[in-house]
């Protein structure tokens, strides 16, 4: 089993355990498996029927609360009624295309624009964080003639055909495609340099791209890792990557799909962190709060190139009711001080995670920033990463009331990720519970 | 200038004319500039700034209001009250993936895979049709082992990098990709038999696509060859493709975004007129009536294979706002019969216009099926495709209140597409205006 595959099958349901499960779930996963056939994925080992949620809490058929450490779509809080209300009000308005001139795809378009520097003026709506991916390559290759990529060895960056051949975390029994390079995710610790080291893996990677004639496009990264296991630190280490990237004429293409929208808590996009300007930026996940909206930031003339080869339309991308979603998301997350409680709830969770590691050799690392933190469970005798165990904490929490994830190259590592109103108290109950499920083992 | 980038260019406004236009939209053409750079497309040569919609009607920033002969996505009407309803109280309860279980999609997935006949009884849940077709090209890839795959000459299937490839429409200065292959779309005024024509020509190709050694993955096909002009007519010339494909051991891929959802008024889709049942369906822009919302249909052991090589999830697919918006969709068509509307409107407007031709030597051919017509416009003295008179309806039907569109190889077939109730004194509006704007020419 390739590490690839141990990610996805990590929390997965087993289908050939359904004879263990009784109640009505039972008839509802069997029902789903005949629905989606091969292509239905059902978290835990006993799945959950979701009836309605608000905040940071789901609520179950059964009516059992969740508490959602994990859920990064509904950022701003599940169902919030700001969002909501905006989408009901222009759905009832007016629902339609680009093609028209509408105010809320003008208002929209202005104020996400002022949240990125200068350069980066144009805007480019889509309905998903694929679909952006999926553009951006295009815009790099078409930009730079060039083909290569360049991305980390767990990268996710979503399901288009373009999009998996640079989604190493997705290739099941396929090897990566010809014109991708992947290279090391940059681990704090490793020791050393962090950014010098990534940068060295990447200027090998690019100089084999172009000894094998594919030419070197860009660099795509999600500017956390999220997939690779979250690494954030230290501040700036992605710098030297984006320097080499330029130097070799390629585009340093930041996916900010999960670290978007305020989630490290150092402002609205993960790129800050480091002090660089993208040449590409991609976005998804919390833009419209659950609404299917994504979007692309760019440069003019990287555009002109790529328009004048290909004509890209897209039905669904910037009607008003993803404008209308995506212009609450904005006021919520300034109204609510999101940023700033992203920094402050994340800070005193990440420390109070770090306060278990005495108590638990299991724990072998805490990384993060903002409300993103990965936590590695290793096996206390050899230190190896132990999937067994990050599956074994997962379920154990969801009886206990809280949903959790897992990724990494060796699916051991927990994905913190809540909702951003996750507050202090929520960040202690799940402290402690991981703390009570670790003392039990 | 191609063919392909005639029609891309066909009722587009010229950013090179702004000088022309005055007004406070002038601002608002140039702010969307700024805003969109090179990828912002605006109909009409002087663009419309839209607030609001309902039924078949949209109403402009002046108050103006529009009767829609164009829009398809908002399929059951603008605004659907029941399907706005649906979208707001769903979006107000609950929001979230396919990992959990939820009741509106396994209610949705049970009442759309009811329209499909017996060994259809799969399906994925995606965000756009794009999406769709991407998935669709390699579930066909990855079944057949295969690379190539046939479309129509000016077929249009979406906008991701995969399905761009097989988009000969939007391919301005590029070339089709090697492992595709283009065959003229079936028009019945070529004479002759339809099928066998279109059948023999599909051979051809993959006769072609096997001696280059890139084998044959299968047909993909807009059942109602919406972008290549509309060819409905008659029903069942793709049956005969249909065996070719199987003998071939590719897969018929049936691209039913346009024609589905009960427009051609013989069926909820398209290639139910053509008496044959094609390996996979994707769906797309009338599914949630405008809420982002696409989907694959398809049988097990092509999804088996698949998902055994590739781990795919779709974050907003699937989505239980998607799928009560998708529920209110399958509701209104049936509780207001949208299905035999469309097919006695769209038989009514088509004699309409048929009864025009006597009189307008420069309207060449009538075509479609349900509310789905394809209207030729062609110079009146040596009979050749006139992309300027089409272009001179348009934008006269728009001083007049209509809103149309142009489709077909040459740019010059008007895509008469309105939402679904559409009405005869609509239908009679239309013809009239049409009569009208001919006779001043």
């Amino acid at each position: 089993m390739s590490a690839a595959r141990e990610i996805l099958s990590m929390n997965r349901f087993d289908p050939g355990r359904i004879g263990g499960i009784d109640g009505a779930i039972a008839g509802k996963i069997r029902r789903r498996g005949e629905q989606f056939g091969a292509a239905s994925v059902l978290f835990y080992e006993r799945p959950i029927e979701m009836v309605s949620a608000s905040g940071v809490h789901l609520f179950d058929a059964d009516g059992r609360r969740y508490l959602d450490v994990y859920n990064n779509v509904p950022s701003v809080g599940h169902c919030h009624p700001k969002v909501v209300a905006a989408i009901a009000a222009q759905a009832a308005a007016l629902n339609i295309h680009t093609r028209y001139l509408t105010r809320p795809v003008e208002a929209y378009a202005e104020r996400l624009l002022a949240t990125f520097p200068a350069p980066l003026t144009n805007l480019l709506m889509t309905c998903t964080g694929s679909e952006s991916n999926d553009l951006a390559l295009r815009i790099a290759n078409s930009f730079t003639g060039a083909r290569g990529i360049v991305v980390t060895e767990a990268a996710y960056h979503g399901n288009t055909a373009a999009v998996t051949e640079i989604s190493p975390s997705s290739l099941l029994r396929r090897r990566p495609a010809a014109h991708v390079r992947t290279i090391p995710a940059p681990d704090i610790a490793a020791g050393g340099d962090v950014g010098a080291r990534f940068a060295a893996a990447l200027k090998a990677a690019i100089a084999d791209l172009e000894a094998q004639g594919l030419g070197f496009a860009g660099l795509v990264v999600d500017t956390i890792f999220s997939s690779d296991g979250i690494h954030a630190d230290p501040p700036g280490f992605l710098r030297d990557a984006a320097g080499i990237v330029r130097e070799a004429g390629g585009l340093f293409v930041a996916d900010e799909v999960q670290p978007g929208f305020g989630r490290t808590g150092a402002g609205f996009w993960g790129f800050e962190r480091h002090g660089l300007v993208p040449d590409i930026v991609t976005m998804g996940k919390p833009m419209g709060n659950g609404f299917p909206m994504g979007g692309v930031v760019t440069r003019p003339e990287l555009l002109d190139r790529f328009c004048a080869e290909t004509g890209y339309f897209n039905t669904f991308g910037g009607n008003p009711v993803a404008a209308a979603a995506g212009l609450a998301v904005l006021d919520v997350i300034a109204e609510e001080g999101l940023i700033d409680h992203a920094q402050v709830v994340g800070a005193r969770l990440k420390e109070g995670l770090e306060a278990l590691m005495p108590r638990h050799a299991a724990i072998g690392a805490v990384r993060g920033a903002g409300l993103f933190i990965g936590l590695d469970l290793i096996d206390a005798e050899d230190g190896s990463p132990d999937a067994a165990l990050t599956s074994h904490v997962i379920n154990a929490m969801k009886e206990r009331g809280i949903l959790i994830g897992a990724a990494g190259l060796h699916g051991n590592t927990l994905k913190i990720r809540p909702p951003l109103p996750f507050a202090e108290d929520h960040a202690a109950l799940f402290t402690d519970t991981l703390d009570a499920i670790l003392a039990e083992r």
